[in-house]
């Protein structure tokens, strides 16, 4: 067992600290509320100036989230509470539509612009307005989180629902994203009282390990009905991110459930991705890779973007409190280092997004389509949380 | 007026015709025919190996359409002929549906798997037919081809008839794909016997010029229904490769019509966008660019691509044979050197695809979901004939 000096501790605690309290959280605070329509602006250029006024709903209702949650777990802030409560109102008002569906983006006013064939933006809806009940005390928004919830489930189970067209060439396939999403939103909504949704945790579960195959040390993206290898462009892409963040969302199961062989299984999926994902030439994780060496299609597969590392900067964090292994520390110095120096800026605050392989920075903007107040505030909050129960000696 | 060298001429010639009939055709050739189940294989390794069996519909077409040009404008080898076959009788055997739309993609054997909410796919499958029936001589294929391009024709004047939805958020406007890749399937179908075609034509001319905003020297991807600029993201893109195929298309249109004040808009359109989309420093076309200098969202913005550079070659060589001035022929070579430097592959043959904005490349593939035999060919044959062309002095 490896025990990292207090000292070491104590420093990277205050680097983090600094980063998410005076570049992170005040460079939403400053420029992203909307006073006149509601809701939040996060089309934000480097300097925090907006350059367009759609309102992209996953980041609506992630951001939400995220001071709702500052309030529960760092300090009852007012202004926290009332950045939350401008979110909520305007998803409550403006994002759902009378099918329960909730749009992609909406026009600064609220009117929809998309709907996505996808249940993504109704999972963000849910997570920021039972987090928002949480923590104001008011039970109409966890009801309703709930309720939506149950759509979501049947249309995670049938997603022509939801307008996605089964094509007579397209074999039955099942991805990644669906059930860890749902992990995550179980957790976010039940927690440790998990007996109300456990058929549903079990099924999500099950299907998350479905991508993993143990022999050959793989998380894939996308497999069979059965976690069978599909050889194709999808069946043998890879995205190291996503499987470091499946992997946490499951190891804090692992750890409610108490299951030893579901938490070395955790530990595996960051441990195999990160080693897989990894640049060992220009440094960074990979966006995606092909299990078979094959050439990936997607146009960013080789760039290294924010929140893979902000997803891996905490699952370290996390393996390491669980078991103390030195290699745990060693990887999350290596994507702390990279991160802080590539991605952190200490003008204007906030986090840059994408780089590309050899690390250098491709896009401007601070907040964009894909790109809100989320990954990189939950990643240093979460992430500073682990270090102080390290700190404390909790395991 | 300025007047290249026939030496030189004659050695970008030779070079051309190198590259087109010794690494580019014997690639397509060599690797891409799907003996067994019909079509071409179009997701091909660098060194042509198949890494996916899927078949996207537009380059099945685009490539049928390319061997059929080559035989009627190189020499009419029936080899060629039957490779156009093979790609003509996969297309009307499955990428058709009883509604006349056409599939996104299908599967090797040919069962659907996409289709998408664009007319695209229709148009290329439209161009092949009605080229392989001109050099065929079968009357069937002219005809189904001018069937289906009255149902898109329907369809592109109202867009909700291939299930896009009018949001109430999202304020009208209009594109420059349509009109554009419309008025070259109508140069196709109708060439100079356009007057079957009149009103549709000078729609889509109309059209076209309403993205033109001379006053700043930009071409704009999306305007207002009557050529307002709208200030988003998607209004303020441009995309100068795509502004560049527009002006060659609207000066053969010029050509044909004899009309000097569209021949001048043509050439417009191709100055400003290559002095705008030009990388000063590290040289190649920016994919999109921000017209007020704000940060482009798409991942791809500073990369540079195959396609754009085919159209500028192309483009430059016929400004050049139009109006000799040495700024084209300077801009082609700064094109050709560019090119041929970065994307051209002498070990396997075909182009290279994707570079980051420094120049490195960043996939290996030769096809893919989006590229294959058809913008590198096309470019090469018809900078060739241009060049041809020039060399005998004809304008």
């Amino acid at each position: 067992m490896f025990s990292v000096p207090n000292s070491e501790l104590q420093k990277v605690q205050s680097r983090l600290e600094q980063e998410l309290f005076e570049r992170v959280i005040p460079f939403w605070e400053r420029h992203s509320l909307d006073s006149t329509y509601g809701g939040y602006f996060n089309c934000l250029d480097e300097d925090g100036s907006v350059y367009d006024t759609t309102k992209h709903i996953w980041l609506q209702g992630r951001q939400a989230w995220m001071f709702a949650k500052l309030y529960e777990t760092v300090q009852p802030e007012q202004r926290w509470l009332d950045i939350a409560r401008l979110g909520i109102d305007f998803l409550r008002n403006h994002a759902i539509t009378e099918n329960h569906r909730v749009y992609f983006a909406t026009d600064r006013e609220g009117k929809g612009i998309q709907i996505q064939r996808k249940i993504f933006s109704e999972c963000f809806y849910v997570m920021a307005l039972n987090q928002f009940g949480k923590v104001s005390g008011e039970s109409i928004y966890q009801q309703e989180a709930r309720q939506l919830l149950e759509h979501i489930w049947n249309w995670s189970k049938d997603l022509s629902l939801v307008g996605q067209v089964a094509y007579p060439g397209v074999p039955p396939s099942q991805g990644l994203a669906v059930p860890m999403i749902l992990l995550n939103v179980f957790e976010e909504i039940a927690g440790p009282n998990w007996s109300d949704y456990e058929s549903e945790i079990t099924t999500c579960i099950t299907e998350i390990l479905q991508h993993i195959d143990s022999d050959r040390k793989i998380v894939f993206e996308t497999v069979g009905p059965n976690g069978e290898f599909i050889d194709t462009i999808d069946g043998r892409m890879l995205n190291p991110g996503h499987a470091i963040e499946a992997g946490w969302f499951l190891q804090h199961w692992a750890q409610i459930l108490n299951d030893s062989s579901l938490q070395q299984l955790a530990f595996d999926m960051v441990d195999w991705s990160f080693e897989r994902g990894w640049d060992q030439e220009f440094g960074g994780l990979y966006y995606f890779l092909d299990s078979e060496g094959r050439p990936p299609t997607p146009l960013e597969w080789n760039m290294k973007l924010w929140w893979p590392h902000t997803e891996a900067l905490y699952a370290w964090a996390l393996n390491y409190k669980l078991r103390r292994k030195e290699s745990d520390w060693e990887h999350f110095t290596t994507t702390l280092k990279y991160s802080f120096k590539h991605f952190s800026d200490p003008v204007h605050g906030e986090w840059y997004g994408y780089l590309n392989r050899e690390g250098v920075r491709t896009h401007r903007f601070k907040g964009g389509p894909y790109k809100g107040c989320f990954h990189v505030p939950r990643g240093l909050l979460y992430t500073l949380q682990c270090l102080k129960e390290i700190g404390k000696g909790v395991v």
